[in-house]
Order: structure tokens, then sequence, then C-alpha cells
């Protein structure tokens, strides 16, 4: 479809109160799925990443990397086991979880996003004991959970005007290596660097209220809501520890947690910069308050302004 | 027209190269023809600016008023006198166009801007002698030739978070004011600013290689084809002032200046943020270095960094 | 007369502990009455808070312009109505009154006051929103009460080592201008600021307890007195917005309020730096706390330092 | 052996002159050899990287990591072949290599210095575009030649107070990644950081002048002599790069280069703050300057102060 | 005695828990005794301080000097009257006494210590004010109880990279000078500086339970065993100021005082930088928290960090 | 004589292009004569050098104190011996010089300076080896020839907001210190500094063309007639070093110098902020640029401003 100049025009307006909105706030992004294995859709989360470092984000990525690690041990011939949707980690295999959170998914986004200029460090848990952890239970061996976070040498990155990218690794309390989860630390992340949004980039269109039902996407809920989804089972298995890091950071500060299909091109820019959003957005009280149409700011609208950007219209 | 999602993340992701060009830069505007008096176009204008603002640019806005203080000085049942198309300032006039520049056009354009923020400082070029000038003929009582400029109150402002809006009246070095060229006041000031670019909004197309044929808008020029332009006479009379603040702002180090119609809605964004831009610019060698098509930088192409913005693709 | 070399060097030991007191503190000054049109007095005014600047005082001037006003509505056949001592301001007489006040009053004062150097800097209170404001009542038109006080652009100034002068329009919560009390303006800046003293030119001597006899004036009262005074309505009319400003100022924390004649020479500097002081001084308790001789200060006496300049002798 | 407190004085005393040369400088550390694969004497290597870091030095460390690269392949059932000495890396090499450096041996020594508390931050030579390199040749693969050296993001983390441990791989001009020489990406960061010394830790007592003859170790040498034998063949094959790269950084301004034993505990800190230093020192003349006794300064000696610490005594 | 490398190794090694734990901390030194008077231990305890400085501490150092002034005031043969232990001073002796320690003790001292470099700066209590006093009892004429502590200049000094040399003459609230206890002033700064130790250099070594039973040194006590001591009467003369000075010091908030043998060579690194450390040291509740062997720390241990030493395990 | 108000103003106007012109400047103080040994005489002088600390000036205050040492000599029974008017300085005798700069004058100076508030730091020449000298001829004893000046301390003590106070005590090449002569130090401490003048507070009027004249005061005079009159032998004694200081003074950049009768009162104020001035100027050309009649300067003057204050009309 042909684009004229007016209709751009109309879409760059459209993304100013947006952008009004976003600008100097750190954004946290839980980046996997679909996104992390195929090169093209890699490719447009990570211009999207650097648009919204442009316009004034700091964004700030998270992420694991399951299937690798199952590939990769698998090549190696190594035992893949779970227990309880935990993957026990044993010591050779710890060592594979590093290299291939940190050697290679980090490296590959690191390297999408420097294709566009110098503009991301990849960086594991580890680094800066930014991530620390405990062993979680002994039959999962080096399978961690999260005892404290550093954040450090994440705010020198942001203040020297990187992209950090972290690989959920985490140092543990007792000198080695520990495997955690990726939501879950995105969640924690968020709540510790006082981010506004927390975004997860999954393979789904966001929650259902009914799984089985993919016409009952759910736009909108409270973290409430979030939390007694939860308790009372009614979530793909997959999503428990996305909702639970939103409910997290929430609690912990963030203004908005949400779930996009990232296999969607752009999904990240369509969710922060258009006036329709996509996926399932959890906010403290559910309220879903998107402007069924953002106007262009006429005189008079009072609008959050540049250093005191509290919470307004969206 | 609806827009579907992905037109619009085409857009966004279409801004992204110029949005990467133009971070950090300092890109002066001469604001003036309808945009100035129609509050819609106005409007208009001060959303572009402050977006421009949000992503990373520091817009500079320069503004005359000729035609408020003709019809304000006829309101006075004051004499409105000509000289070589040049005002004939008498010290009652002076105090007039002061008054309508700066505390009219200047502040309608500020409080235009702010709607959406505290962005825009309206100054005189009065403040801080930021602009100063010597009488050029003493037939024209108090109009002025700039002799100096000082940047030491925009850089402040600059360098505050602002939008510096500036009405060209200049510091006399009688201790008087003087009333100055705007066009040329814009040129100078994007020279000694160090400025990316200096735009001129006009309520035509562009230039024309033969100005009484409306096919032959120039797309883009040299500095020496412009100043052969002037010296052949070939310009519309209201256009030689512009393409010789063009020139000297060329001269002066500016990498581009352009000639845009004001009267397109956006015309701003237009210009600076897609593929096609839009009216007639004026390079130092002429070329026109829009690619034809601006794709999605991919892995490999070697793009300005964040701080390090040399001139590079564009 | 002539003065020998022992007499000023006391001038300049008697200004030594004033300089020291009101070293690194700001000081609102409300410029005003015949000091405004008088170019003479002008000059005098300027010079004199162009030497406060240079001996450590931070000086913020604010202004009106009444008279201009009325003098160029007449000059334009506009009406000029006043309603309960308020101007009635239509939307052609607020264009009216931007003009006088940002377009010729305050730039008169700039200029006098670059005179000496690059020091000054002209601002409306429409810029960067310094002062916000709603409407009064509708049927006086665009008068405005002040709702809101953002100091940004004026500490931004203030740290760049300008002056800045302040022509009290208001930006308006509808997108307009408003007219609004340039004393009641002063009286929040210096609170907002943080000011140590607030000083308000006028062409009296000060107050007096009894307006009709002018022996009685008033050398120095408490701001409770002065709310008494204005209760009873014992003040000339011009006098009850510059004392209900000097009390509101004070009730905001700045330790002094001042009127002073501003037609005698230097007014300012005989006020702030000798030590008769002049005029009417309104402090939280009244006292007349200027010593009677200020001795050149001896070893032992404990008095104010460079960076604890907390509230000593004066 | 029991060590009496006049003892310990004395070693610390005897370390005060080197502390004093080297405070503030930045030393380059080539990690390497069997302080890599040995976890007692990488904890060893770690403690007096943090031991530098507090008395003043900034070290960066730079590693490879050869055979545990080869030995993953041979464990994934990859073909290792080298060719002139260069390991043929195919993609999938790459991505092994990619994984082994910057997951697992850069993690390593992280965790081991991050043992002393949050000092470490590792990266990869793509964080940030740190190394970029091009293809040495076809038959190679990803073996890149470093093309050019960013410092800004070891900048940022020594400014941030942290050690930063680069593990060698560069960002590809064709957006791939490559296996670049681990000796000679220390040699030229060294010279792009300005640093002060760069050290190699290697499994030898030094260079010999004639490599059968262990009696032959050179203690101190020039750069032409480092020069000339590597053009006449008389080093053992793999001291070749780590020579080159010791020319390369003394032609770039270091002032010394050293080759160290890494299984003698503690090397770096006995050359560092001690009088005997070891090892083979290559300088700009050649010049043996170790004091044969370093007696604690006295009164009158001419020492280098703490911010001017020009070569001195060292 | 030979020491091996190996030697020297394990004493830096044993060093750098003790260097990571006083880290960027603020140590007051009091000097005094016989480290005062003989050059060769003034010029010890002058490198012992530069190498603090070098490690990370800042070292304040204070000093009285009441030999030198006794001896200085026989040659001048004025007499020396004590009067319950403190020096009756006439205005003639104060400026005997303010010759001395700021003109002859401090200048020996800075001496000895910039013959390492541009380290130390010498100040009396007077300069910046940074000691203020009255007068304690009128017959003792200018002797001085401390009233006030200014650190301002301190601060200055510490951040510029000094190390201030503190001589105790305090400025007087009657505009003359005062001589003050140079151990109480010792700690009152301590107190002030929020240094983490206080350490005081003298003759013996250290508190003895029975101070005429040489065997019953005292290791560790408490600040309330300590007043207790003074309470009971059971400290050496001499001592009681000095122990008043670490119990001030604790109560204010520092960590840790020591009373140190002066005449043991490098007695404060012997206490700062090894494990056995040396003379008695007070502490809050007493616990004698040195580690019977401080082993390398390893991997796991929970160490302080650089930017957050809290008090951890010495 | 009352001083009415307008006096007073006049007094204060007249300072103000004085002001102007100073602002911002570092002005080196030689005091002595006189001034140094009168209490009254030293509290005027410290006064004026408050003064202008708070108009902006940075004084550097530089002294000997010739007579006092002598004085403190006799006192101890020491020889006092004179060889071409430079005392032959003992070890001991050295003792005596530092007690009585550092330990005396210095202290007074300080504490009359401090009365005023926290403004002063005393400082000895070998406070952070500030004055450097090696001994200028062996039968003097210590006393040195300057070789180095460093002026990291001062800067940092006046960066810091402080007036140093320097007595001319230098570090020695050999670990001792040297009796330097204080005029030729301030001549240098001028140089290194950048100051704009050096001022000389002596017990006479000036420099005489005729000195047994005490009509031919010199008002002004180039560098080249000053060194002519060194040469020509045509100066009382005690002038030679403060000329061939100002002339050293100048040849290094200082702008001015000026020898000053310290016996008037106030006589620095006199001579930096008032019309006439006083004494004797030295310049590179001699010019007496001192306007008959500075008056207040009107619109259009161009004057020097506050951050660009080039040499102007003073």
């Amino acid at each position: 479809m042909m684009r004229d100049p007016l209709t751009k025009a109309q879409t760059l307006m459209e993304a100013l109160p947006w952008i009004k909105h976003a600008w100097g706030r750190t954004v946290v992004i839980k980046y996997g799925g679909a996104a992390m294995t195929d090169p093209a859709l890699r490719d447009a989360v990570a211009a999207d990443i650097v648009l919204m470092k442009l316009v004034g984000v700091n964004p700030v990525v998270v992420h694991g990397g399951g299937p690798e690690i199952t590939s990769f041990m698998d090549r190696l011939g190594m035992p893949v086991v779970f227990h309880d949707g935990l993957r026990v980690t044993t010591d050779e295999a710890m060592d594979v979880v590093k290299m291939v959170l940190v050697g290679k998914v980090n490296k590959e986004l690191v390297s999408a996003i420097n294709s566009h200029g110098r503009y991301a460090v990849g960086m594991s848990g580890e680094d800066g004991n930014t991530v620390m952890a405990t062993a979680r239970d002994e039959r999962l061996g080096r399978v961690g959970e999260v005892t404290a976070i550093d954040t450090t040498v994440l705010d020198n990155l942001i203040d020297d005007g990187f992209i950090p990218v972290v690989a959920t690794v985490a140092a543990g309390d007792d000198g080695g290596s520990f495997n955690v989860n990726a939501d879950l630390v995105a969640g924690r992340l968020a709540a510790a660097l006082g981010a506004d949004k927390c975004i997860f980039l999954t393979d789904v269109d966001g929650l259902y209220a009914d799984f089985s039902d993919k016409s009952s996407l759910i736009s909108a809920m409270s973290a409430d809501e979030a939390e007694e989804m939860i308790a009372l089972d009614r979530l793909e298995g997959g999503m428990v520890p996305k909702v639970a890091a939103c409910v997290h950071a929430l609690r912990g500060g963030v203004r908005r947690a949400h779930i996009l299909n990232g296999t969607v091109p752009h999904a990240l820019l369509l969710e922060v910069y258009t006036d329709e959003g996509i996926g399932t957005m959890i906010t403290h009280d559910g309220a879903e308050s998107r402007p069924a149409s953002a106007p262009l700011p006429g005189p008079g609208d009072v609008l959050p302004t540049v250093d005191a950007n509290e919470d307004g219209v969206v």
C-alpha cells in the first residue's frame, strides 16, 4: 500500500503524545519466543529498541534462552531433565547454560542492535553481581532463586547512553553460577530500576479469559485479577511466570506490564507509540486508559512536561 | 483513510535513519508566512517542533513579522514607508516593531508550543545581547545590519532543555534597538550555533528554475548555484534574503539549508523524518543525497552512532 | 560636593556587612512607577541592579506597565474600562497588554541593563509556563488569577549568571494569555524562589500610619500589622496589592519586604548597602533591626560566613 | 615460615614506590595459559587484580581461550582444523568460539574477581563495537583482523570504577562476529587506552635468547631487539603474537610490556609491586631500569606525585 | 633476613582484606610522642601515611607539641607553669605555642610527607575557622575549650586529594587564638569527619589493666569499659585525654579507636594492614573482631564492596 | 564629616566600573610594612581583602616578616647577620624563620580576616610543594632561590572559595626548608596564577623619580622604565626586589603591578575601586589609563561583560 505524505505525518503526530509520555523513562523488555530465534524478527525487535532509545526511552533488555539450551545439550549428548517445569541443572549443564545465554543468544541480539551503531552492551547477571541467587532446591542443582538485585552496572550503562542486554545468569552466594528464570528476573529488574513499563514478548497475542477460546483475549486487567488467575490456575503453563513477574513488577512500583505477541513485526513500537496498543496490559487498577482516539494535543491540554512526566493521559 | 498497524510501523521505521542522523544536532527554523498567521498551521508547526525536540533534535526558532507590523502601524495611523524593500523605521515605528514581534508574534508561538508542556522560552535578539546591530543607512532609521552574534543565552537555554524562540530585534551599538531582517538573522544564528540544518518556512513550494513556470521546482542545488541565481536576479524578490541566508549559513559550516512550503501541514516532519523530503534543498555541492529508498538498516550497514553522528548516509 | 578618599573608603566599608549579608541571595525587585517611565531613573535602577549582581546578589526583576498600556489603548482608540480597579481585558486588549509589557517596557529595561554588558534576559511569564493563571471573573475577560509558579526557567537563568526581567503576562489554563497583577506576581515569585528580600519600587516614600499625614511614615512593621492595615482599609488604594504581596512573600518564607521610593536616585543601593536604609520595611515580627550604627566588624564579631549566611545582624 | 611484623612492614614499604609509580595508570593484562584453566591459579590472579585495583591501578583484562574452544569442539564432534597456526573458523565454529569465550572463560574470571566484591564486568569485543574486524583470509572463515578499536565502553566502565574483562570476539563489518587473536587485541587495546603497561601471562618464565637453553632468559630488551627476534625467527611459535603485540603496544605509546609466568602464584603482584620484578620486560630502549635496591624514598628524593606521575624511577 | 618472593606475595595478600575494608574511608591520626621528635620515626610515619593515602584511605593528621613548646619557652626565658596538668598560657606564651606548633612541628611533618610528592598541606585549626574555642578557665589564660568544628577546609582538602596536617591551635570567639588539647581535638575531628578510625600514636604499647604491670596490656575493650577506667582513675595521667578522646570519637560515630606505640617502626601499617594488629583497640562493644587468621578470601566470601563498604569482617 | 545618602550612592556608583573590571580576576597582594605590625592597619587590610573577595575578586595574600624574625632572634640571643642585604640563615635560624612567618605573622592575618567569617586559609610555601627552592649561596645557609612554583594547592583553595594567605617559606630540593624573598615570591606567584594585578603594600607612597625629592612621585611607568631604574641604581634599596618582582610579574603576563602606601587606611580599596587610584602603577607600556573621570556607563558604552572581561576601560 502506498502511503501518502499526509498519512505519514498523521502517524508521526499520533506518536507525539506517547513519545512525550515515555520520554526519559526506563522500559524493561523481556525478549524471548520466536523473536529470539527468527533472524528477521530479531532484526525488527532490534530496530524497535534502537528507535525507542533515540526517542528518549531507556530500554533494558532481559533474555533467557531455554530452547537453544536444550538443543545444545542434545548436541552434546547431555540428558535434558525437567522437574516441575524447571530444568535440572548439573554443574556441567550450568556451563552450557552460560555459554548459550551469554555467548550466543546475548551476542546475537547485541550484534543486531549494534548494526545500527554503538548502542548495546551485553552482560550477564553475574557482571558486577547484578543478579545474586541461592539454590532453590538441591534436587534441581544450579537452579537459583534470586536473592538480591544490584543495579549499579545497569545504572552506569544507562547513564553512559548504552542499551544493556542482560542474560539471566546469576552470581551465586556460593561462588558458583545459577540458572534463573528470565521472566522473574525481568520483573525484579523492572522493580529495582524503577521502570515505567515491563514488556514481555511472547508468541501469543496475550492472556485469554479462557485459554481454549481465542476470542477471549483480555485487553486490560488489574494486578489483583492477574494474581487471581494464577491462584485459580486459569493460565497456560508458560504464562504463569510471566504473569507472576508482571505482578511483582507492579507491586514494586512499575506502572504497567504488557504481554505482547513478538511475532507481530514491530509489536514494541505499536504498543508504545500508537493509539491502539496491542496485547494484554496489566495495571494497578486494570483500567484501560488508552483513549479511543488520541487527538493531536491542542492548546489548553494539560500534558506531561519534559522533566515532570508524572502519570498523565496514558 | 484508515491506517493499518503495519503501515504505521513502516512509517515509524522509515523515520529511524533520519532520527538517528539528526540526533543531538541543532536545527534553526525560520518561522514565517502563512504558518505565522493561520492558527491551525501554527499549532501544527508547534507540534512538529515539540516532536523534533523529543526525538533528539535541538530546534531554535527565529521569526520576524512584517505583515503584522504593517497592520498594526496602520491601526495606529502611522505611515508605512518602504525604501528598496526595507521598512523605513522611525523611533516610534521601532517601538511598534518590538511590540509586535516580541509581544505578539513571539508569544503566540511560545504559547502554541507550551500547550504541549514547558518547552519554549521566547526571547528577543536584545536579550543577553544575542544579536548586535548597527544602523544600515541613516535614511532607513532603525533598520540595522547585524554586527555580532553572541550565542551564550541560546547555548544556555539549549543546555537547559528549552526551545528558544527568537524575535529578530537587535541591540544597537548606540544603546537603542534595531529592526533586522529575520531571514538573515536565521542564517547568521545557524552558522554561529554550528547548526546542522537551517530551514525556511515560506508559502511556496521552493525555488523555481524559472519562477514563472511552476513545473520547474528545484529539488536540490549547490551554494554556488544559489549565489549565481541571486547574482543573475533569477529569484522572486522575497526569496533573495532567504537564499542569501542559506548561502551564508552553508559558508559558515551549516550542512544543509531548506526552503519549505509551510502551508503543507507538518512540512517540517516530512522534510526531516521521511524519505521523500520536500521543498528545495541547498547543500555545499548540490548533490541530492536522499536515497531513493531508505530501507531499514540491516546488519553491516555502517551508520552514524549516538555520540559521533558525523555526516553519514543522508 | 568634593568627596575625599577617606570618605569614599568609609562608604565602601559601610557597605561591607550588608554585602556580606546579601551575598549569594536572591532579591526580587518589583520595578514600576516613575522609574519605569523616566529614562534617567531607569538607567539609575539598571546600574543599581548590575552593581547588586556584581557584588553577589541574584536580582530578579518583575514589572507590569499599566499606564503605558492605557496610553497605547488610547492611541488605538480602544475603550479603557476598569472594574473594581481591574482593567477589563478583552482578547484584543490582551494583545495590547502583551505587546506593551513584553515588547516595550521589558525591552527598555533589558536594554538599559545590558548597556553594562551581557547581563539581562527579558521574558514573559508565559515563557516556560513560569506563571500560570486562570480567569478571575468572566466580566473582566483576560484578567487572571495566578494558579501556579514554575521557577525552572528562572532558576536556569540565575544559574547561568543572568538577570531575569519578567513581564507579568501569564499562560492560561485555556491556552490563552492572562493579564495578571505585577505586585502579586512579584510576591508569588519571591516566595517560590526562596528569595531573601522582595523590594517594591513606588513613587512614594513608603507606608503612612495615616496616609493624609506625610509625617507619619512607617519605618518598620510586622506582617500582622500589615495585614491589619489592609483589613481596616487604612492604605491608599494603590498600596493594597503591594502590601498584600509583601505579606504573601513573608508568609512564604521571604525574610523581608520593602516599599521604596523609586524616584530617589539609587534607592535600591541605599536600601541594600547602607546603614540607614530607606522606605518601609515589613518583617515577620516588625523589629527594626537596622543597627543605629554599623561599625566595621572587629575581631570576635560573629558574622555570617560565605556559605552559611543565616540571618545575622541585619 | 613465620613472618615477623618487621618483615611484613618492610614488604609493604618496598611496595610503596611501585604503588606510587603505578597509581592512576591503566594496565592491560592478557590472561591465559595455566592461570586460565587451574582454578587455584585463577583465584590468585583474581586476587592480584583486585589488589591492583584497590591500590590505584586500573586493570583491564583481555583473554582468549583456544584450548577450551578445541576441547568443546571435540565434544561436539566438530572438526578442528588449523591453517598456519590459525583456527579455521566456520560459522558454526564461530558460535562455539563465542560461547566458550564469552559464556564460559569470561564468566569464570568475572566470578573469581567478584567473589571479592562488585568489581568486574565481563564483556565481549562486540559490546559497544569495542573491537571491529574484517575477514583475514576467506579460507579461514570467521578469523578476523582487527580494523578498529573503540574504547568508549571501556572508558565508561573504568570511570565507573569497574574492572572490565574482555573476551576477544570482534564485531564484523559484515554484521557477523569474528574470532581474533587475543594477544594482538591486548596490544591494540593497551595502545588505544594509553595504558602504562601491558602484561602477558604465559606458562613460561619469559623469552630466551636461545629457547633451547633455559639459562638464557632475557630480563629486559628493547622493542627493536624484540622485532629483530621475530624477524630472525628466534622465538618459539606461541611467543610470536605476544611479542608482536608487545611491540605494537610500545609503538603505540605504552611504556612497558611484560611476559610473565602465570604459573608462579601472584606473579602480577611480584612484577608490579616488588623490587625484583620477574619475567621479560620489553621497553622502548631496553634499559633495565629496575633499581638493584629500592630504598625507602628519603627526604629530597624527587618522586612522581599523585597527579603528575610521569615516568620516574621505575 | 632474606625474604623470598612467596613470602612477599603472602604479605601483600594478607593486606588485601584490610585494604578492601579501609578503602575510601577517613582515618584520623593523632601524631605525637617520640615519632614527633625522632627524625627516623617521623620519616617512617610519613611513609606509612603516604602508603595509606595511595591505597585508598584518606588520612587526616592532628598534632600538638607540648615538649617542644616547653623547650622553646625555656630558651626564651619564659616561665613554664602547669595548673592541673594544663599549661598556663599567657598571651605571650600563646604566640610561642602557635609558632612552635604551626611553624615548626607542623612543617616538619609536612616536609617529611612531601618528600614523597605533593601530598600534604599543613594548617592550623584557625584556618577557615576549623576549630573554634572559648576560654576554659581564666586562670589558665589562652587555654581553650573546643566549642565548634567546621570541616569545610578539611573536606575540601580531602576532596582535592591532599593529606591535611592540623596543628591544634583554635580560633577564639574573642578574636584571639587558643591553645587546645590535641588529643581531644583529634577525637572531635574524627567524629565531625565521620572517620572510620581514630589512631593515637604514643610511646607505650597501649592501655594496661594495671599500669604497673606491663603484662596486663589490654588488646580490646569497649567504650563503656574505657569510660569506667577514666572514672575509676585507673589510667596513667597522660592517657586520660587520649582515652576520653577515643570515647568521644566512638560516641560520635567513629567505628574504632586505637592507641599504638609509635616507637615501633611502621606501627600504623601493622595496625591497619596486617592480621595481628597491635596496641589497644576500643570499640563500641569491645569485641576483638580481628580474625585469628585472615585467609585469602575465596569464592563465596561475602566481602565489603567498593562503594558500600559497610562494616564487614574486620 | 557627615555623608549624605546621595554622596554615598555616588561613591558606590563610582566603584561600579572597577568592580566590573576586576570581577572574577585574581589579585596577588604582597602584605608587609606597617600594615603587618600595626593591629589597626592589619584589621583595615583584612576588611579590604574580605570586601574584594565579596565583590568578585580572588585575592591571594603573600607575606614575609623580616623585622619580626630579627626581633625574635634577638630575644633568643641568636646572632643576626646580613650579607648583601640577605639574612644569613643557619639551620637554627631557619627554624625561627618558619616559626615567625608561618606560626605568627601568617596566623595574625588569617585571624584578622576570619573575624569576618570563614574566608582565609593560611599556608606555607612548603604546603603541597607550592614554592620549591635551592640554596642561593652556601655562605648564606638556608637562603633560597625559587626554582619552581606549583599552584595546585592555591588553585584548589581559590576554587573552593577561600582566601589563601602564603608565608614565604620554600620546600628545598634537599628536603629542608628555605628562606625566600617575599617580594620575589609574590611576583612569581602572580605570574604563575595568571593574576590580573600584583599589589605591593609598603610604607611609602610609591616610587620617586628622585628618591630624595618627595615631590617626584611617579604615578605610572612602564616595565622597561622600571628595569632601567634598577639598572641605573636609582631606587632606594628596599624597593629593588619589589620593582624586580613587578617586572617579573608583568613579563609573566600580569597586567599591572602597583606599589602602594599601606599606612593609608584602605589603600587597597582606594586603588582598586575608586577613580583616582593611588601609589605607583607599572604597566607594560606605562600608559596612565585611569580616566580622569569615570562617569556612570551610559547606554551604548561598550563595557566588559561578566564572563569575558577582557581589558577594557581601566
